[in-house]
This record gives C-alpha cells, sequence and structure tokens, in this order.
C-alpha cells in the first residue's frame, strides 16, 4: 500500500473552471445508478453495509441534487465533467439533433462539449481509468483520453489496448457478466479494485447500471444482497487507501398503481387528440437497453407546430394528472439548466408515481414483468453523497448549502484538505 | 403489559372514508416535525437509534409523500384525518380569512373541516390522547375530542381537567420544557409513554417540534443527540407492546448561500416593482413561533390586482432565480391538493436552498443565528415512514406505490392485518 502511494502523481490541475488537488492516494469516483437514498437505508439498516456506514460516521454521508433531467447520460456527463447540462451539452440519452433533425442517442462524445476531468487528471500523470456497466455510457464519457484505460462490464470480453488502452479485462475482473443483472454493477467496482491493486490505476471513476433498481424495490431480499455486494467491493477499496466519494446519477421510484399497472400519461396522444396534430414527445430516457424501463420515464420534452399558442398549451398539460411541471425553452434552460438546442418549445416533469409517454405504440410494456420503477423528474433528482474523509470547513459549507452530484470529483480530490492546504 | 392489553377496546371503525381497524394493542402514530431523513441516516449511522434500527428491519422504513405546502399545520390537519388539505380546508399556518378577507393564523380548529381519526377512535372507546409540542397545534387538532386528553409540552403546567381532559401532567411527564428546545419535543414522546404506563392512553397522536431541525443539520451532534433521545422514547413505546408508526410533516433543508446569507426572494417586493404596486405575498410559514426561521419558507400564496394578467405574472415569477413551480388556483388545486379558498391568484414554490418572502420588512433575520435551515416547497415534500410491524400485502402494495404521510394512521391501525383479516 505505501509502496503504490509513492508512486502516484500529485498535481494540482484545473478544468471547467475548477481547481482539483488531488492527494497522492488512489482517488475513486464511483456513481451507483439509480440509487435512491433508501436503498442504502434498508441495506444499512439490515446490517449490510458496514463499509457505507465506516464511511458516513468518519467522512461524511448526505444529500445531494442531480441534474435534470434526472437521467443516466445527463448526470454522468455532468459528473465527468463538473458542470450542469447547459454547459455539457448532454441534456437526455435521446433527443432531436439539432443538425441533422433526426432523433439519435447522444451516446457518442461528439456531443459532449467540454473537456472531462478524467482527461485533465490524465495530463498531470495521473493513471486514470474508468469503468462503466454499459458500453455505451464508456464511449460517451471516454472523450480525450489519451492513455488512460476505459472499458465496460458489458464488453469485458472484447477490449482492446487500441480502443481501451488494456488488452485483457477478464483475467483481471473475472469472466463478462451479463448486462441484464446485479453483477454487471458489481463488476465495475471489482474491476476498480483489481486495477488498484495491479497498479495500472490511481484516479478511477466507476459507473454502474440500474437493471437492479429498477426491478426491485428497497427492501426486496435481491437489492439488500446485492447493495451487500456493492458494499464488499468498497470495503476493499478502502483498504487500498482509496479515497472513495460515491453518489447516483438519480433516483428510482415506483410508477405504478397499486394494481400493478403503470402510470403513463401518452402525451403525444394526449395533445394531438386536443390540439389536432403535429406534436411531437421525446423520451429522453430512450437508450439501447429499454427492457426494464420500456422508455417510459418522468420527464419529456414536446416540440409543438408553429400554429399553436406555446402558452396555451403549457397550461393545458399543467392540469393533467401526474404533471408536476411545464417549463418553455426558457424557463428550461435557466431553471432546469438543460441546454436549449436538446430542448423542444416545452419541457414536463412528472410526479412521483408517474411516468409520460408518447404514444401507446412506442413504449414495449411487456417486459416489465408486471412493475414500473422509473425515473427522470424531481422525485428522482435528489441523491445519497457519501465521502470517505472527514471534510474540511470549506467543504462542510458546501455540503449544508446546495451541492450537486456533478460535485463528485471536487468532494473526492479537494473536501479532505485542511484550511491551511487551502489558504 | 397483557394487563393493559385487555383493557383496549379494538372496534373497527370509519371516518372521512376510511376503515381503520386498530388492533388491541396501544397504537402510537408520531409526526416528528421537521424529520428529513437524513437526520435518521446520521444518527442511525452513529448507532444512535437501535429502536427505529429495530422496527425498520422487522417492520418498514420507506419515504412518504406529505401534502404540500410542506408547513406543519397543513401536514398535522392532513394526518389526523388522513385526507389531503383540500378537503382538511388546511391549506397554510397562515392564510387570508376567505370570510373576513383579514390576515389570519389557520390555529383554530374553526379551519380544520372534517372530524379527526382521534375523535372517531374515541367514539369507539379507545382512550385517546394527543400531545403536541406547541399549544396552538394542540387547539387546532382537538377538534371534537369529548374525553380524550389533549395537552402540549409548552403549557404542560397549565392543563385544566375541562379543556385538557387530564389535569396533571408535571407529575406524570416532568417540568414544563421551554417551548425553542429539543426537550420540547422529547416530552411529547416520554408523555405518551407515561400516558400509557399510567393506563390513561391506548390511542395516540404524538406530534413534535421542529426547532432542532431549524437549528441543527443532521450531522450536528446537538442533532444527533436530539434523535438518540428521541429513540430512547420509542424504545419505551416498543416496550409496552405499543404499534409504532412515525412520519413527518415535512423534511428541512439549508436555504442559505455557502457564506451563510439566507438566499431570500423578496416576492412582493419584486413584484410590485415590476407590476406597479397591489401585489400581496402571504407566506404560510407564518406562525407565533418565527424566531427560527423568521416566517421564511419555500412557498407563498399571490394576490394581484384585478388589472393584471395572471399568466403573464405568473410566467414572469417562473423564471426568478429560486422559483421551481409556479400554479394557478385550478393548478393549485388539482395538482397540489389545496383548498381554493386559502390560495390567491397564484401559489409558488421555491428551490431545495431558496425561500421567499414577502418585503425584508415583513421578516427579521437578526433570530437566525447566522443559518436559515426552512421547508414549504418540494423539496421538503418526502418524508420517512416507518412502522413497527411488518406489513400486509396490501399495505406493501401500498407503500410501494405512492404513499402518503398522512396514511399514517392507516398504517398504524390496519398495515400489519393478515390477508385472512382483511378479506
Amino acid at each position: 500500500m505505501l509502496e503504490l502511494q509513492h508512486t502516484i502523481a500529485s498535481t494540482p490541475f484545473t478544468i471547467n473552471g475548477r481547481d482539483y488537488h488531488p492527494p497522492a492516494r488512489p482517488i475513486v469516483a464511483i456513481c451507483v445508478d439509480g440509487c435512491a437514498d433508501e436503498y442504502l437505508n434498508t441495506a444499512i439498516a439490515h446490517g449490510r453495509m458496514p463499509n457505507v456506514v465506516k464511511m458516513s460516521v468518519q467522512g461524511y454521508r448526505g444529500v445531494v441534487r442531480g441534474a435534470l433531467p434526472s437521467f443516466t447520460n445527463v448526470n454522468n456527463c455532468a459528473i465527468v465533467t463538473g458542470l450542469p447540462p447547459r454547459q455539457t451539452g448532454i441534456g437526455g440519452n435521446y433527443i432531436i439533433d439539432p443538425q441533422s433533425g433526426d432523433e439519435v442517442m447522444t451516446n457518442s462524445s461528439r456531443f459532449l462539449k467540454p473537456d472531462t476531468i478524467l482527461a485533465a487528471a490524465e495530463r498531470t500523470g495521473r493513471k486514470v481509468a474508468m469503468v462503466t456497466a454499459k458500453d455505451k455510457l464508456r464511449e460517451l464519457l471516454a472523450k480525450g483520453l489519451e492513455t488512460g484505460i476505459s472499458f465496460s462490464a458489458e464488453k469485458a470480453n472484447q477490449v482492446t489496448a487500441e480502443v481501451n488502452h488494456i488488452a485483457d479485462v477478464e483475467s483481471l475482473a473475472g469472466p463478462t457478466p451479463a448486462i441484464y443483472s446485479g453483477e454487471a454493477s458489481v463488476y465495475v467496482l471489482r474491476a476498480g479494485v483489481a486495477l488498484i491493486e495491479q497498479g495500472l490505476a490511481d484516479f478511477l471513476y466507476l459507473s454502474t447500471t440500474d437493471y437492479m433498481q429498477h426491478r426491485y424495490a428497497p427492501d426486496a431480499p435481491e437489492a439488500i444482497d446485492f447493495y451487500a455486494a456493492l458494499d464488499e467491493q468498497i470495503g476493499r477499496l478502502l483498504a487500498l487507501d482509496a479515497v472513495v466519494a460515491l453518489t447516483a446519477d438519480h433516483g428510482m421510484n415506483a410508477k405504478c398503481d397499486t394494481d400493478g399497472q403503470p402510470n403513463v400519461v401518452y402525451l403525444e396522444t394526449a395533445l394531438n387528440e386536443q390540439f389536432g396534430g403535429g406534436c411531437r414527445v421525446i423520451c429522453p430516457i430512450t437508450d439501447p437497453y429499454v427492457a426494464h424501463h420500456g422508455a417510459l420515464g418522468s420527464a419529456v420534452t414536446v416540440y409543438l407546430p408553429t400554429n399553436l399558442d406555446v402558452n396555451d398549451v403549457a397550461a393545458w398539460i399543467r392540469d393533467l394528472p401526474g404533471v408536476t411541471e411545464v417549463h418553455d425553452k426558457a424557463s428550461a434552460m435557466s431553471q432546469l439548466e438543460l441546454p436549449g438546442d436538446h430542448v423542444g418549445d416545452l419541457f414536463v416533469l412528472a410526479a412521483r408515481h408517474a411516468v409520460i409517454g408518447r404514444t401507446p405504440e412506442h413504449h414495449d410494456l411487456s417486459q416489465l414483468h408486471g412493475s414500473l420503477r422509473s425515473h427522470g423528474g424531481r422525485y428522482e433528482e435528489l441523491v445519497p453523497l457519501i465521502v470517505s474523509e472527514p471534510l474540511s470547513d470549506t467543504y462542510r459549507a458546501v455540503a449544508a448549502g446546495d451541492p450537486r452530484n456533478f460535485d463528485l470529483f471536487a468532494f473526492a480530490c479537494n473536501a479532505a484538505r485542511t484550511a491551511q492546504a487551502e489558504s
């Protein structure tokens, strides 16, 4: 462990307007996809997350505000850059490309505007590694990595030195897991541990997938076992003297009535019935992996034909059951921090128990296994932040204000610095 | 303990459209004022709430949605009736009285429209007791109690048999505490324990005050000690074989910038500057005890002069920094479940770190001790629910949907019933 420390570069760097002072220890920033605070609470009550409890007591545990809409790409891009969506350029997993007018996935680093903290750390000599569960997210976030390792659990058996800067992952972290599994996420953390143990990385971003949270409520035994498995890997990271900071991209809520039927507002259908056609609803949760949520989330953007009055339509949507907020483009940019070119004429958020769909034909509910848990709105915006180190006075003040999940690397690199080091 | 059980009436009853089947055990519904989930998490991580952990594992812990605006009177009235504000008639602590046009506190049971669950339980022979921290809340909630005990920690030394249906509280629960103290809340629970021990009550509502939460963040040692003291009393209730169900009226967030300055939108001032006078802002958090929040919360209602267009003003407010939602009266009634006669032309909610004030002159910030923690908006709407008993399948489904804090008595009375008993 001490040998390892001596080999770690600890040069401060500045990126996207923020200073980072990583200590000469492994830095591990973790995004547990879909980790509503309740998952931690339940697993902790059952005594299954001793390492997270230890972090909470010796360091910090609190709640931070993510980026809206509370989706995966939006928040992962914010976290790896330290910037809100308006500056990352990523306001959804799925958008109308402002250049082509086509509906496209944002799973390409060409959509990510700023440089990443990972690429900046690499330039100071840190051994950077990023491990994601899904390969599409890896592609998006690997922007600018020249030598840093990046791979996904999903395609661990397909890595190449050219693309991933590592030639063999399975001998390090085990056989490639199925993407629709809890193991796909545990694998991400296990790979992180192995990378540090092997001296291959000392500045890591580990980002899991929310298959388990979409499928299981916090008190399901499967969820508790899953969190226990994550905690075990966190314990191994702490044993390697890593600074560990953990947050989530978004929370998760049940979106069903008590009879188990999904509680869906099919907004494109409703608008075209009410206003006579030409309205188009884009569901930014859409990604290549829809089996667990049917592309149904709690935020959508709406494109209107030019003959309709935006304010009239907004007022009408605002009164629909299950809707909580309707923003026009200006308000979506100023109040929701969204990039204007990813937003239509209106941006709509849904209630805790509701999702917004496009038309019934656009969503396959047959794979939902009789329940729907999802995210996207304000009710999934608040997420945990857990830091292994005691916070400095400066960061105590940050944590006591309105901290964000995309402050994750700042907490990981800077939060434990003493007041003396800061001055 | 067994002797006590034999004396408890267990007659089902129906009130406000719901059936209650309290078992022949002491039923204790607790509202911990201002109990954001983070307070529990921190105290639990420090090992200071073993009884709440035990409840979580043997029974249920989850998150429920309160009533908006997330204020004390609104939510306490909802909890004791099992109804949303639109049906209780209480949409704030402070309103413009629709009869007189005067600004008044809602601390009088004349404003509470429906009958209470407590009064209904009393009529079935239950020995009802309600203990609140503040006396004004007791006055409001004691509606219809003919024999049931009701008193406050604040005025424990002033009880009379005529008003409170108990002649001496101090010999039961100790000396009357200061209202601006943690003891004012611990006293409420200690009194509940004593009432059960003495055979004076078997159906209880215990409602604390949020002085500590306004003053201290979850990781302050004072907050942790306070929650440990609450947990000790909860342990005593469980030892008396009580069914214990606990929720909160609202959460709590810091409403300051990182320099400790309150983050206030003075909306009446801003509106009158923009629109030329005549706008009136009512802060429904206002109550007789303002030292800890200066009457600054995250929800207000706005009365406009007739010459202004409501939609134009709404759109303007919607773009102010710190504002999250602006509803007109119709939307406030349909989407926020508010009583129309307590709402002006607009209803405005604020962000996690912001409060909305009237004018600078209306708010005394000098007593805030250099920080402001408050509530009222959506960010303080989600609160814990903890039930000491395992949930039946029916209530598991309720808990997995969109449960409310005003389902508290339903959880306390019905949640542990088996499927057989329900049929």
